[in-house]
């Protein structure tokens, strides 16, 4: 704040009003939310993302599967996907799981008043049917609410 | 036919079953569903799709937008995605559009009786929000049916 | 057009305005999209709907399935829902099939240029699951598009 | 208990069994999710339900709407919908509020380990559009849960 230490007297209101904006820009900044690194969902899926660009890349750990063994031997899928830019970035990515069903998450990333980062999504999941006449039975539709665990860590 | 056609008489068998052979391999390859090429909607969206492995690649140039211009300039965005292997494979993918917002589709693709090609999706558009007591208003829903206009042409 | 009729050759411009307002009320009787009657979409499932003020009433007769027997012997079930008014009135019911899953639908009526109905819909399946712990799995999504049979017989 | 208090000493290992029992009938009561009485979802929105065999009716009261004044007066509409029978039914219901949007619910009611009832659903909101064209725009999508406040008083 050295414009504001040099500031005579006369300059009192001028100099809080500039540490004002400090602190608005600080805030602003600390509430940006920032989608690299480790989110975990209600029932204990993993989300490893890493933003580059307009771009997400990443590892899926699902917790839960529709039929056993659907997710394959780790559970894992890479995950791939769009990011908008701004402080509270809207998403939406895929994963395709071992078995051949395949899924897809949008949402939006917020810093709650708190400072903690949610990542409020709704996914449909996508089933390989026999034919186009069972394709209505393909789709399921949820809700997966992620919290922030961690960022990627400094080298 | 060439290995039929040398056959001498005792291998007639062999060579019926071969030709059997022959046409349930064509009819499979004509019958595969390649998602590789240009597709529209019912809107006069159009979708063109490149899949290498298990990811798609590709351009998606909108017919509607929600609010003007929140496509962008074009109406064009970058999508990328997952695809399964399989005769029908089942996809995901995603873009974001220019304002900020973003959309995912799940679907299958089919192959009708005729031989035309099908894509049968659903998709989520989620728009930006001021913050998460907004969030339940983020999220648009609907259907998408593609139609196979063409492949990609050959070098 | 009595109106009409009983004008001096000095109304002959009033008299063409009127006609003019009598046709575009005509066609906006022949648009109004009225869903009493009977539907089918294109799975062939039907649906019977009679609309009393603001609640619709009706049979849903299903084509389809996603486990043998779980839409009952009859594979039928009533129909309860709401209904605007207007011209083109959205609308949103329910039903509960046999076996204990339930289903809404929402959309809207719309007469095509032709003057045909459509009724466009999304639905979600709700099946029950074991507990809260599986809930995540048991809504499926899709979409009908129902057009417009026959209206109620008069008595 | 008078069953038990009436058996004489012969009738000891009778007399535990029939305890067992009860308290497994017991046990059933208190795990049976009940959905008469009164709900509140995530962002202050309130549901009063009362189940009459397979429907349900209610009042519903929106703590948000997507443009002000959709809801009506007083943001309250009239629920109607179906009920699964069974400890933990599926419900499936819907809403037309006053500016001529509706919506629909499903979801199921599940009595969580503590005993607290909690009705998880996903929901669509439709609002008209001006004509088939503009359908895709129509329909939003997401999810609420419910917690239980209070049964309805007795008389």
């Amino acid at each position: 704040m050295r414009f504001c230490l040099t500031m005579k007297s006369s300059g009192v209101g001028l100099c809080v009003l500039a540490l004002g904006m400090c602190q608005i820009i600080i805030a602003r900044k600390v509430l940006d939310c920032n989608v690299t690194g480790e989110w975990r969902n209600e029932l204990g899926s993993r989300l490893l993302l890493t933003s580059v660009g307009p771009e997400v890349r990443g590892v899926y750990r699902t917790a839960v599967e529709s039929v056993r063994g659907a997710a394959g031997p780790n559970r894992e899928a890479k995950v791939i996907g769009v990011i908008s830019d701004g402080p509270q970035p809207t998403i939406a990515f895929s994963v395709l799981w071992a078995k051949g069903s395949c899924a897809s998450w949008v949402g939006q990333c917020f810093t709650l008043p708190g400072g903690d980062q949610v990542l409020n999504t709704l996914w449909m999941l996508r089933s390989a049917v026999s034919s186009s006449m069972n394709d209505w039975d393909g789709t399921r539709l949820g809700d997966d609410r992620f919290v922030f665990l961690r960022g990627a860590e400094s080298p």
